[in-house]
């Protein structure tokens, strides 16, 4: 299979490319880096990767950011941030590869934990996160052509720990090694409108 | 105490009014009529009508607007309704509110059950529902002064099925009478973080 890794150059990323790369072509997307650029928030960059891409059987999408940052504090400009990237970035992808996937493939989105086990901070993040979920549910009933989607939801990364530690004590983190089979079942499965949670041992 | 009703002259805003009425005061606000206006898809309007209602206990939202057409489609412009309206409109309720909420208030907001049980044509309302229930449960562990918040995710409604009855074959309504208790479950308990769905009976 072709597949577009968008992405490719996060920990995420680079994790799919070495689980994937062994049996199919990679197409490794980025904002600066990759064989193809694509600023995800930003819908003629998304355009422009598609056309320099050309026909695909599986997008995987692991891009996109979030603002961070206290409740109290939040504003509408930070929440845009992740409403622009991470979300609509990702929906995108979906909406304007439609005219370019081939029948019977795939679009894997990446959503994670905090939609369900939310943290201080995290807001803007579990929306986001939340809504991913919830539209790959949606779509998955509707794309024609035998196309599926599916949405990969991680617990933090072992990889992120050594920053992220703080924000996520008593989370059990997995590494992106074994979050990318995720991608991988999303992509050589067969199944459509799931969501893939990954390392999710919640106490509640 | 006092409720500040966003939304009041809907069906589920009218519901609510009859539920909480008899026990509490009433601020209606509507985009046009009741005591006060706010498009919530504005927030320089959300602000004034803050500052017109002055402080409240509890702040119940069935408002926002989401558009519906086929996932083929869908335009970013169209996505963007949903998320400036029901999304965005009832997190900065949250956000803006907070300012104004007494010690121990509420926020309650309104998702809808298409974020788990998916229509055609729905995927921007999917998205918009799972986003809100998301936001809500991570709110609530960062909410300050004993603040609560919690979402209502009602099935479609009784009084909609006339109109909307196409798009939801099989499911079975919920009235908006019912629909109101959840609302007043949210604002005279003490329960945060929570989704209450309402009439969902999901075959799968």
């Amino acid at each position: 299979m072709k597949v577009i890794i968008v992405g490719a150059s996060g920990t995420i990323g680079g994790a799919i490319e070495a689980e994937l790369a062994p049996r199919h072509e990679i197409i490794r997307v980025g904002r600066t880096s990759g064989d193809f650029q694509a600023d995800i928030s930003d819908t003629a960059s998304i355009e422009r990767m598609f056309e320099q891409a050309g026909p695909f059987d599986a997008l995987v999408s692991a891009a996109g950011s979030v603002h961070f940052g206290p409740l109290a504090d939040f504003t509408e400009a930070q929440m845009q941030i992740g409403l622009g990237s991470k979300l609509m970035g990702q929906v995108n992808l979906v909406l304007l590869g439609l005219a370019h996937v081939r029948d019977g493939g795939s679009f894997t989105l990446t959503s994670g934990i905090l939609s369900d086990d939310p943290i201080r901070s995290g807001a803007s993040a579990s929306l986001v996160n939340g809504g991913i979920d919830a539209f790959v549910r949606a779509a998955a009933i509707e794309l024609p052509r035998g196309v599926r989607i599916n949405s990969v939801s991680p617990t933090v990364l072992e990889e992120s720990m050594s920053v992220y530690g703080p924000y996520f004590r008593g989370f059990d983190p997995v590494s992106a090694k074994k979050t990318a089979l995720a991608y991988a079942k999303s992509v050589e499965g067969a199944q459509s409108g799931q969501v893939y949670r990954v390392g999710w041992a919640r106490q509640g």
